[in-house]
């Protein structure tokens, strides 16, 4: 693939560094008269120019002036803090909403110049192929961005049915390319435990390719579990909440990481590992993990992370090393980025304060990618194929009695299970309701507020429609809302209290080529079109993020009352949390890993 | 090649290792009741057991009774610390004059568990084929040795002829073979400076195949020719001497390794970097480079090192951590050795103190290969081929004839170019002196402390002879002194009073393949036989020491008053210090880098 933003090695380039280190050639770029802060040794070195060649770091030192010739970049530092470019640890492009140009186009304005992603979610929809398109996407930018494998999809091998399988021949085929840094994180922890051979050759994949196996250990369990977890392979987690979690993970020689999304807050509880208990810091991570777009925009990135980590007492160089050079060091990469050194990547930051971090002007590869927190260059899209445009296959065009609920022959009223949302958590509560019949069918009910939920499938058009029942979101009047985000596999969620009105959202998902719906009283009043993938839009960031803040909206004129709602709707079909979740396949009891029925 | 200390990889071992740590299976051995050292997090945690099997770590916990069967071995540390076996992060083997075998055997009881070995001098006799007999017999040792690529052979090219030349060829080569770990140091720093395009060649194969670029800047300037020099790759740097050389090279990205050999001490001068300065540690390297046998057998290896750098003022942690898993991240291996860890080689020291460190009990891949100062397990000896115990190729028997030096002709006396020796330094003076005539002969004058030193050509069978004079040894009466190790070509380097008696020690050293021979009115007073390349014995440790101590004492018989002379001597060829050396095509003037006259 032709592309701009190739990237000379270091052995490539070294002729020309040696050559500018040396005095002998002007550089590219020199940046003079700045704070050089170095995360190799933790110290800030006042008074210090930098030179760039073929965008990387040819030499850092008192004055070098030799270096600029007629053709040389000059940017004054004026004494203002010079930073490595910002490492984000782990996060999913995905959960942005996002192609990987448009997030970061969003994200380089914070600083952020390098991230490893595990495309989890499109792997799910499009399988290896659209884990390629992502890391083919990925190479195209103008800031780093390696992708790490994902291990796991389906999460629930038998309780779901996901658009493709992940094996571990598309493990080491994967690792293979050129951008691929490791293996996503192994969710199924429980196959690790009993040594599941599938999971164990995609951790085997990774390891023999020498590089870098992703963990997710979401128990608080750290007696056997965990250790029989760590023997197999995993080097990082990002799934710990508290300082135990923390200090468990570094001293099985895993690094931590400490992460802060848009939903997440594990920093504050975990970090103390350092700050208090004294532990050495240099296997702690900082990460997003999960970021929505509206927090891109609003927020921040990493370096709203940062500068949360330093709120809760971190030290300013050590939180800095944990969003740069240990995260380099742990994929492998300690000589290639995460710090201003010769041969690295030329990823800098110029900033006025190490506390509040104002990112002032943000240079990768040697080139200024933002300034005052605008973008300042191009960040290529991929030429995303139909395949990847078209993946809302309905099967047939959906009508009311789709969502149709029949009732046992001859009941009035049933003992229904029903899915209860619980605010601000991914768990869901497994509820019982005394639901009437009428006319041979069951119908939710507002005043028990009870909706109906169903998952549509939309991978190999089927038309298979799974009905359910669902309460918490405090829907009232005549309303459907909808979206092809359903974590991890992807399908169609659509609730509604109306069947007309679930049907029409779920064709108009399908004209949409995926992406959220939310009708009422017979039209639409908001949607945020996702077509690739279903999962995510080449739109801007801000264009995403006003969608969905007037998605927010239209759920609340539809009575919803709970905060950040979307998340709870996205998830239901999450059929690895707790209690009971809804798949292609059925109602599942996730506390027994099992399908269950409707009815009691 | 078969043998017997194979170990599965992480990953063929993983479904092993999770079912101890789950607490479904026995473990091949269990340490109870130890303190746990932990160098991931810098902490001591009392009260632990290790679970052990197919020789990595399995679990660590505090009760790991589960794991015990009737077929476990059982070990109890009794309330002991228990560290990570010691790691030697840069080190020449051929300087103790032993085999790989006998080193690994010399050092186990010490505690070294693993060192990264450039087999520099044997490169320069044996060539590539050379470099791999010592990497296989390395492979075959109970405890871990990894090679580093020799790089520069000859060390100075058109000033001295090597038996063989290292190619970039050769460097891509070696980097796919299973124990290579990376590139020598890369001591040709003038030719990376100057961007020499063979020496960039190495660094990049080197490089693209994701291995340790090793550095040697032998040089006080920290301006524009290190810079240079760190542009061009290497990522660490044993030659520093004083603080500023540890804090220049952390600052730039590489490592600073500090070492303590058998003649280097340059821990002290520089640890203050750490333990004054306050720099993060996490970049600092312990390593003896060169430790001769007599200090293997009288004072130790890393142990040394270690108790050294904490005598210092290192935390005792950070010392640990300096020769462990600071040297294991340094070559990737940081998920492999260097820690008491889950999937890690087992490799552990059993200790009552942590400054004295007596090293009680060495386990290696769970296997006990020390008790109490004894090695308890069989060093392989890999079979070395004729062509390795037969390298010094004379061409003829030598006689008196050969090393007469004629005088220029009509001259009575002459201004000779002498070879100044300095105690206890590598640098050489470069001298004159006026001498007498003889029969068109000149000769040394023992008034004036001048003896005849010859440089003997051995790899070709030449019967090349290059005559000159030497001063500083304080020899007496009629004797000679012969060596084939002669840095770093490894030509046979003789010293005497006497013709004959030269001419007899070159024959000697020629019948016994190679060695240290010293003569004394007509007869052999004492020798060392390195049969293998002329440079290593595949006798045991205490039997080379004897023969050495017994060399050094021979040495002093025949009037030397030198504090460790034997370096001395054999550093007459090196090329490559100040001020001025013989080579097998002349004297050599190092200051300038050329060829010079024996006569002014």
């Amino acid at each position: 693939m032709e592309h701009k933003n190739t990237l000379k090695t270091w052995p490539e380039a070294a002729p020309r560094l040696i050559a500018v280190a040396a005095g002998r050639e002007a550089a590219d770029l020199v940046i003079r008269g700045g704070k050089w802060v170095n995360v190799h040794t933790r110290e800030v070195l006042e008074g210090y120019d930098v030179a760039v060649a073929e965008g990387r770091f040819a030499a850092i030192a008192p004055d070098l002036s030799v270096n600029i010739g007629p053709q040389t970049e000059v940017i004054e530092a004026n004494g203002r803090y010079m930073i490595p470019g910002l490492v984000d640890g782990h996060m999913h492009i995905e959960s942005g909403m996002l192609t990987p140009a448009e997030f970061a186009a969003a994200v380089i304005p914070h600083g952020t110049t390098t991230m490893f992603t595990d495309p989890h979610e499109i792997a799910n929809v499009l399988g290896l192929a659209g884990v390629r398109m992502m890391h083919d996407e990925a190479l195209m930018q103008p800031v780093n961005i390696f992708t790490q494998m994902p291990s796991c999809a389906p999460s629930a091998p038998g309780l779901e049915t996901t658009g493709y399988e992940i094996t571990p021949e598309d493990v080491a085929e994967a690792m293979t390319w050129p951008g691929i840094i490791g293996l996503g994180e192994m969710m199924n922890f429980p196959g690790v435990i009993h040594a599941d051979p599938k999971m164990l050759a995609e951790i085997a994949a990774t390891q023999n390719a020498h590089k870098t196996v992703g963990g997710h250990y979401a128990s608080p369990d750290l007696g056997g579990p965990f250790r029989a977890y760590v023997a197999g392979g995993p080097a990082d987690d990002h799934e710990g909440t508290c300082e135990a979690d923390a200090i468990a993970r570094v001293r099985m020689g895993m690094r931590s990481m400490m992460r802060l999304g848009s939903a997440w807050y594990d920093v504050k509880t975990q970090i103390t590992a350092v700050t208090e208990k004294g532990l050495d810091p240099r296997n702690f991570i900082l990460c997003t993990d999960d970021c929505h777009s509206g927090t891109l925009v609003n927020d921040g990135h990493m370096n709203r992370v940062y500068r949360h980590a330093v709120d809760c007492g971190a030290d300013p160089l050590v939180a800095l090393q944990m969003c740069t050079i240990n995260t380099a060091t742990h994929f492998g990469l300690e000589r290639e980025l995460g710090s201003i050194a010769p041969g690295r990547r030329a990823d800098l930051i110029l900033t006025s304060d190490l506390v509040t971090l104002p990112v002032e002007q943000v240079i990768a590869r040697g080139r200024t990618v933002a300034m005052g927190g605008k973008i300042t260059v191009d960040c290529p899209h991929y030429n995303w194929p139909e395949a990847a445009r078209q993946t809302v296959h309905l099967g047939k065009e959906l009508v009311a009695d789709d969502f149709v609920i029949t009732a046992p022959e001859g009941a009035n009223t049933v003992t229904a299970r029903v899915i209860g949302v619980v605010e601000n958590q991914a768990p869901t509560k497994a509820l019982t309701a005394e639901l009437s019949v009428l006319d041979g069918r069951v119908n939710g009910d507002p005043a028990q507020d009870i909706a109906q939920i169903a998952l549509v499938e939309r991978h190999c058009g089927t038309g298979g429609v799974v009905n359910g029942f669902v309460s918490g979101f405090g829907y009232e009047g005549r309303m459907a809302m909808g979206s092809t985000v359903a974590h991890d596999s992807h399908h169609m969620i659509v609730v509604g209290t109306d069947r007309e009105m679930m049907a029409a959202c779920a064709n108009r998902l399908g004209e949409m080529g995926g992406g959220i719906s939310v009708w009422k009283d017979g039209a639409e009043i908001a949607s945020v079109p996702l077509p690739i993938a279903g999962l995510m839009s080449d739109d801007p960031a801000v264009t995403v993020a006003d969608r969905a803040s007037r998605m927010v909206e239209a759920m609340a004129e539809c009575g919803c009352t709970l905060n950040n709602a979307y998340m709870q709707h996205s998830l239901l079909a999450l059929v690895v949390i707790p209690e009971i979740r809804i798949s292609d396949l059925g109602l599942v009891d996730v506390t027994r890993f099992e399908l269950t029925e409707l009815f009691e």
